[in-house]
């Protein structure tokens, strides 16, 4: 068979289109293929149609075609799905019985090779989430993510810090990296973008210097300047995982405890991490609301990260509110450097040193409990600054660049305190509902600057948030949000004054 | 918009297609959409050509339009899904936390709307797989099944036999139906068509005469009959259930047992049981594999009975083999129309007489453990079958049919014993598959008899199976099934001979 990309035949759904002649629309099991295109495979549903191919050929719509990179006129095989083997192995659970390494290798084999519908992987990751793993299971699935896809591979052991997610205003690597990195530790940092929040390390890094690199490239130019920050999505780590999040974890909103933690330690045994400082932050509005819950996690991350070969150390932080006052890539870009400088937030800077003692200690460059004095000292004297140029350039970024040379929205405009007070809470939630009327992360130039936070006192009409939007119609509907969230708690207000009775 | 039907367009998939000016195909909350076409509605993936519709046209598979009874031009409204309210219900479970009478309902009427997609449907369904309902759940369930769709209703109790499925050669309520009526009970029995299984019910009554009745012709008819044999499947009762069952349960192979309950109660509620005798056929290649778990759902349902109304009584039947000797719509057809006349086999006379008898001592028409004693001389009395005859005849068929009338497939073959022995199982998995690959229950001709059971001694090459087909090739398909099943265990037999090592 022939692939030919199909102009007039547009949806973002996992659909080819057959001529009837090539298939028997009224079989069930023609309705669900396999679709092999050069390297790639595809578990996709057929629909027949005569006047959108000609027979012999297979039709894909646009989109499919870009993800699978099809052009037209390429070889193309096309078999009914198998059925998979692993299927019966994911039905072991609705009998509460244990998956062994080789059950668990067999079911992400089948992901990988796509074997499995939709419907049978929401059966494999709601098990998770309903049965729990236990750590035998988690530490298999750990590795076995590891196995398919991508693998970095270093001469000397890889130093790495990462962040469970869930709090706006995390811009503490890119201070981080340079200090370890000056230190002179490798630290490949391969980061995520923004999913939810305003801004991920690979979208704020990216306002400095490119983060789209080739493993390759990856493992030539990290031993040279020991330290990089780079888009992880880009290098193809852990794939089965991909899937799962992709296809069933994010149309269900599911987040199940074991595949948080096989999620984040595959990807570091597949970059060839050897010891992980792990930030967690804790607090509303997080992934870790109670401190019971994260100590409870990080638990299980130091043993899992044990058994698979990966010294782990977990951070819980402090995280009622954001960390530093920027939030949005290129104003968090603007305050890392700012830290680097010298003249960044307080909380920027003592978080990131601490994280990075971390590392420090663990590489006996400083004793237990000392690591943050001797991160601190290299940030104070300016050598995580040179090393941040050095990696900038060597990410074919500007190294000279200067925070104030750093473009921000245009239209900006002031939320002020509604009453006197102090401010008790700035909501999380409500900093990511604004980021995303401004358009972050895509909008590199938007976001907004906290003017005062969390323990201060405020007088009434006093600034409280600054907005930089890119256009108009984004500054309004963000200033819209920003006073209908009671996004800043002030106590000693009044919230709500009554003065009839409720109109039933 | 305006509907037109897609000849060219052919899927079993629930798609519908658009002109490209009627949508944005890049934009993703367009590609799932709700289409209302008269007073059905259902959730439909979208895709895009400016081929196959104009503007203004939404374009339906002939599948689809079949199943939504679209014809071309008929107005059709579409717009994208709602999310859906109750979802964050669904999720409560994810936290191990109980359903209220109110979550299901919302759950439910959202499933009935077309508010869930099929994975948030899954996670539904297999919460109950994993999280084990509570009792007042599997209550609250059961009536939320019951709640949409058509109720039937009667001036006077309804009784009622249902089987929990699973067995081949099960044609027993082609006899007790007409025992009971002829008692004066009423008893107008909505049943199923097989799917795994070579006859339901309504395969094997269709032989004999028409099972699609409405509910107002059920209504009428029945009051007068006093029995009736009737396909549900066409009365669009607890269609909630149904569409969980077709849409994860089929796909998934998944049953969980709070499922099972509401699904048979629920449809018992709707159609005004108040009496109900479950026949739960127990032992190997049943759903009840063991005893134990036959005791410990018959318990449940009569809680759950108790619970919605309904007077359950839970007989454990011995499911080591078929029931009687014919396998087949046609076949078991033949063989129940014997029994009512008083020369059935042995196995399918106690069965019925047992089971009706249970619904006689319900009605108080003979004391407790006296009912199948008045059951077996309504039987033996001609009673049955006369009314029975008066049965097929409302539902225009033959009421003087005569078993040797009935038409079974013209070719035939034996399968001869292999050796000397006592037979010493029967297996039920194999005559599935002999019947699958005979075309059974849509070929109602086909299907075969079982010459010889369990404990009877045999000598080699003695008859034991006699297959009917209707085409040469499929009796070919049959016999080789039939001889490398093992379907008859004969003990002392030798089951393999080994003269060499095993190469490697």
């Amino acid at each position: 068979m022939k692939s030919k990309v199909l102009k007039d035949f547009d949806t973002n759904d996992r659909i080819v289109v057959l001529n009837p002649a090539d298939g028997d629309p009224r079989d069930p099991t023609t309705q669900l293929a396999q679709v092999s295109v050069a390297q790639k495979r595809l578990l996709v549903n057929v629909v027949f149609s005569e006047a959108l191919v000609e027979k012999g050929m297979v039709g894909f719509p646009p989109a499919l075609a870009k993800q699978l990179g099809v052009k037209s006129k390429k070889p193309v095989s096309i078999a009914p799905r198998n059925r998979p083997q692993s299927y019966d192995i994911i039905k072991k659970k609705y009998d509460h019985k244990p998956w062994t390494n080789d059950d668990i290798r067999c079911i992400l084999d089948d992901i990988y090779n796509e074997n499995l519908t939709d419907l049978e992987m929401a059966a494999f990751t709601l098990a998770i989430q309903y049965e729990n793993l236990t750590m035998e299971e988690t530490e298999n699935l750990t590795k076995g993510f590891a196995y398919h896809g991508t693998q970095l591979t270093f001469n000397e052991p890889v130093y790495d810090k990462h962040s469970v997610g869930g709090i706006a205003g995390n811009k503490v690597s890119l201070v981080i990296v340079p200090i370890v990195a000056a230190a002179g530790l490798l630290i490949p940092k391969t980061s995520s973008r923004a999913i939810t929040s305003p801004s991920g390390t690979a979208d704020t890094m990216e306002v400095l210097a490119d983060v789209s690199f080739s493993a390759e490239e990856i493992q030539e130019i990290a031993p040279k300047t020991r330290g990089m920050i780079v888009w992880g999505g880009h290098l193809n780590l852990a794939p089965v995982d991909s899937k799962i999040i992709s296809r069933i974890e994010r149309p269900l909103g599911l987040d199940p405890e074991s595949i948080i933690i096989a999620s984040i330690l595959s990807k570091k045994l597949a970059t060839g991490v050897k010891h992980l400082v792990l930030d967690m932050p804790t607090g509303p509005g997080t992934k870790l609301e109670t401190r019971a819950k994260g100590t409870s996690l990080a638990h299980k991350f130091v043993e899992i990260g044990r058994r698979v070969g990966i010294e782990v150390e977990c951070a819980l932080t402090y995280a009622d509110q954001p960390v530093g006052h920027a939030i949005g890539p290129a104003l968090e870009a603007r305050e890392a450097l700012e830290t680097l400088m010298g003249k960044g937030p307080r909380s920027v800077h003592e978080k990131s040193v601490e994280l990075a003692g971390i590392l420090l200690e663990m590489a006996r460059l400083a004793p237990k409990r000392e690591g943050s004095r001797l991160a601190d000292e290299i940030l104070r004297s300016g050598k995580a600054l040179e090393k941040m140029k050095e990696i900038i350039e060597a990410q074919s970024g500007n190294p000279n660049i200067k925070p104030e040379d750093i473009e921000v929205g245009q239209y900006t405009a002031e939320v002020r305190a509604y009453a006197d007070g102090y401010i008790s809470h700035i909501s999380n939630t409500a900093i990511k509902k604004i980021a995303r009327e401004l358009g972050c992360p895509v909008n590199k130039k938007a976001g907004m600057v906290l003017l005062h936070k969390a323990g201060e006192f405020v007088t009434k009409d006093t600034p409280l948030l600054r907005i930089f939007a890119t256009k108009e119609s984004h500054l309004e509907r963000a200033l819209s949000v920003a006073n209908n969230s009671q996004m800043y708690k002030l106590e000693g207000m009044v919230i709500e004054r009554i003065s009839a009775a409720p109109i039933d």
